[in-house]
Formats: structure tokens, sequence, C-alpha cells
């Protein structure tokens, strides 16, 4: 079964580690959220492409979900001492990532030649795409009024400020990267991913021509909240600040237009029904990936219920 | 008595800070070259100031002269590891005023701005300034045709092409630091520590009004060569290249236009004669500085020379 997995952070990446996990590299496409990519001292950083490809290359800190383990901090903490911009860490070793990307960048390589050659030394086997080799950033909206790149908000001031919207700048007019686009053209099946859906997912459907592919497939999310909260971000209290109580049915709505199945946690039982009257086939099991081994047992489970949901749709 | 150095890297540095151990803050301004200055990896960096001041701070590398001590190279392995660009290694501290200056400079502060912020945070009292704000970069001529950045020349292709010129690109514009060169004014005495005189002193005196300045002073060089040896680095082998012997001497006939004294080696006696035709006042010595007792040794010796000097020319 051809699947093209849609994913942003942490949550995502530990599902695609699973599917990569069970299914061979031409049966696994990646397109990753660059939304949140930003500039800082100079270095480009594409937070979810590194915390995919970490995880992928078996890199990723355990304890965090994003960064690399065994990580030394000996130049953030000098930086520190000096009074220098830190309130984005990088460890030593993801330093060489951002400088060997920058570097590239500036050599003219795009995003996704990059990453393919990085994928290549990581010994990753799947194509993971960034969503798009153009600039898209994605802001927020705040009740304050102020309008904050993603990763000030997120990072720098810990997702405090009350969200009231999005803005996904660039999105518009960015062109996907063409392989993603014939990957989910091919796909058997999509999967997003349980990551965020309005600033992980939702950058990528937002740029032309991704939701059309989208359509014309069969789709299924995994939610990223359970039991009202989210497994790792804001998106509940970005749920809850946008005035939709935050919940895995929220979620399977906000993608209702065009999603064929959804899978929330055993937890949230409750919501099926709801699900259901939205024409959606629901699927609960236990969703939380504590280790590895979950990994693996989850996306054999959504592999499985992607079977039932193509064989019902046909 | 009021000293202004003028410093290029390792060898300036050792002399500079045993001037600082000997003269107060407001008796002793230290002007560095910047011709060496280049970006790398999207990174101003600054090799002679950062020589000067992390000598003076008690945190170079007594090993190499360069760098900081207790260094670890986190990053440059993965980097390295990555294939990424590798020729001038950077150790994760030394990284961390990279960031930093680049930074700061990005935001619109001028390198003498940050290198006093930068002094002031590693404790740093005597004032040290960079020759210039504006860039300055020594461009080298080899015998093969080739015109290679500093760095390109002296780390990339260490040292190897044949030297057939120098080109300061930009010295000629550009202004030194009014401080600087109120420093030189108000001297009673200009020393040119035992560095490159083509590429370390050079690029200074290159700019418009430092040798008007220095030509109303009393100016002591200390030779960075020894028994027609560099101490460090290429400059004998420069001499050599450009049809000139390599000797305390060279060094000598090189500033002759405008010095006053010359310290060399004891072991270049033979060569006090030579010097004493063109009008300048020798002094053979011990020149060589292993320890740090050394470069204050030597720093005693060179100011007591200075005081003859200043006497003998009243």
């Amino acid at each position: 079964m051809r699947v093209a997995a849609l994913a942003g952070g942490v949550g995502g990446a530990k599902l695609v580690d699973g599917l990569a996990a069970l299914l061979p590299p031409d049966e696994l496409s990646v397109i990753v959220n660059t939304g949140d990519d930003f500039e800082y001292l100079g270095l480009q950083i594409s937070p979810d492409l590194d915390t995919v490809c970490y995880t992928l290359a078996g890199l990723a800190n355990p304890a965090t979900g994003w960064g690399q383990r065994d990580e030394s901090w000996r130049t953030f903490e000098t930086l520190s001492a000096l009074g220098g911009l830190d309130w984005f860490r990088l460890g030593d070793r993801d330093l060489a990532t951002h400088l060997y990307r920058t570097e590239a960048l500036k050599k003219g390589q795009s995003l996704s030649q990059v990453t393919r050659d990085l994928c290549h030394k990581w010994g990753i086997k799947h194509p993971i795409y960034p969503m798009s080799d153009d600039p898209v950033r994605t802001f927020v909206s705040t009740r304050q009024g102020e309008v904050l790149g993603f990763q000030e908000y997120f990072v720098h001031r810990a997702c405090q400020p009350e969200v009231t919207g999005f803005e996904f700048r660039g999105a518009g007019t960015a062109r996907p990267i063409p392989e993603a686009l014939d990957a989910i053209r091919n796909a058997d099946l999509v999967i997003l991913t349980p990551s965020n859906p309005w600033v992980s997912i939702g950058p990528i459907l937002a740029m032309p021509g991704v939701l059309a592919v989208i359509r014309q497939k069969p789709v299924i999310a995994v939610s990223p909240i359970v039991d009202g909260k989210a497994l790792k971000g804001p998106a509940a209290k970005m749920f809850h600040e946008l005035g939709i109580a935050p919940s895995a049915a929220a979620v399977a709505a906000h993608y209702r237009e065009f999603l064929t199945g959804f899978v929330l946690d055993a937890m949230d039982a409750a919501e099926l029904d709801k699900i259901r009257q939205w024409r959606i086939i629901p699927f609960a099991t236990n969703i939380i990936m504590k280790d590895r081994p979950d990994r693996a047992r989850l996306a054999r489970e959504v592999l499985d219920f992607g079977e039932t949901v193509l064989n019902r749709s046909q």
C-alpha cells in the first residue's frame, strides 16, 4: 500500500517512524511542514524537517522528541554567558545541521535538495520532502493584537499569548514540491499524522494544489488530541482560544471536508458516533506512542484501518 | 608611559598580554588588524581580534595561541561527518563568539562596538580597537596568478602558494577608528608588536591617516623573525618569496622610514650594526615568549628600551 504522510513535528515524526519500519521506501513518502522554519542567528532552521529526519535516523533525543540525542550545549552555554540571543537553544551537534543547511541554501541549493542530501548522509531511505522550496512562514495573531512569528510564539513566548488566528505567509503562492504532489497523487492512502492541525498540517494544506489532490484520495487522520488534551504542544489550547472545545472529534471536524477515516484514542470512544455522523469512519485504539514499539504498533493499526477504509470506499 | 600597540595575531597578542600586565588601562591602547577578517559559514570572523582578546582574557589555547582553551569540537566534528565546509575549524566555545558578533553586526552595531562589548564581558580592561569598522580584506597574489583571500591562503592552502604581493582591499577608503587614531596621537610610544609586517601590521598602516600620525611618534618594532625564521606563520616565507632574505634586519628595513627603535633577538646580534646604519636604535634580547612570565619580561624590556629611546630622541 503506497502511503503519503503529512507531518509536523514530534507526534508526526513518531508515527512516520512507525510507518517507515513497516513500509519500504517506495511505499512511503513524507511531506513535512516548513511553516515553522525561521532564520535565527543567521541560520536557516527547519524544526519540523529536523525532527522528522532525526527521528527516522535514530538521532532524535528520546526525552524531548526534538533535537539530537547525546547532545551537548557548549556553544549555547557560552553564548548565554555572553548575553547572546539564546531563546531558541541549539545543541552543538544540531548546530552542525543548521550550518550545513544554511551554507547549502546560500550556495543555491533548494531546501528539498539539501534535505535529500542530509537524508542520504543520515541513512534515511524513505523520501522526505519539505512541503515547498518557497518560504512559507506561519504567523500567530494574538488577542493582544500582536502578530508573532511562529517560533517567537511557540518557543520565545512559550505559547502564552492567546491565539485569535493564523497566517501562513507565502503559502498562497508557494509551489508544493512536484515529487511530493506526485507522491500524494500516486498514493493509495494519505495519512495526516498526529500533528497540530492548525500550524503543522494547516500550512501544507494552504498551498495551491494540495487540497485538490488530497480530495481525490482516501485520507485518514490520527488525532493529536486525547481526552481533550494535546499529546504535545498547543493544539488543545489553540482550539480552546479559537472558541472550539478541544477534542478528538474537533480535530475530525476540522478535516471533515475531505476526511475518509479518523483514528482516535480509546479514551475518546464516546465521540465515535459524532464522527460517524459526518460520514467519517472512526477507529479507536491506544494512540499514545510512548516508545519505539508503540510507534510500529500504532502504524500497523493505522495501515490495517487504512485497508478497511479502502475496501469500504471501493 | 602611554603606549599604543599595533597587533596582529599570536605573537602580537603575547606581547600585548605582557604590556597589559605592566600598564594600567589608560596607558595602553591596542589597535588590531582586521585584514584577516572573513565571512565563513555566514559568520563574521575576526581572527586577530579574537586572538588578542582571548589572550588578554586568559581564554586562549596555550598550545596553539589562537582559539579557546578547554575547547571542544562537537559541532565541527558533526559538520565534517556531514561533509560540510570545515577547512577553517571553529571550536564550540569559539563559535559562540562568532554567532554573537555576527548577530550584533547584523543588528547594526559596528565592529568596534561589539568588540568593546565583548571585551567588557570577558573582563578586559584595556581598550582594544579593531583598526576600522569598514571592511578591509587582505588578498594574496600568487606566482600561479591566483589571488586568494587571506584565510583561503593561510588556512585552506596552508601558506603553500608562492606569494608575489598583497592587496588590502578597502584599506584606501577605510576610516581608522577615531579613538584608535587618538590613542596613537596621545601616545608617548608606538609599539609594533612581533606580528607579520606584510599581512598583520601592513593593513593597519595602509589606511589613510595612520602613517601620518605614526610618523610623529617614537616607534619601536619587535621582530617577528629570529635567526631568519618566523616565530610563527609565513612571515619569513613571504620575505623570501618577495626576494628579500628573511632576517630581523629585513623587518627593520621594512619599517625603516618611520622606525625609531628595533628590538631583535640576541641570536641576531650580528645585525645590530646594519640597523644602526639606518639611524634606528637597536636592542637585542631574548624575544621568544614561551610562557606568560616571558611576555611580561619582554614587555618590561621593551618599555625600558622605550624609555631609553624617548630620552635619546628628546
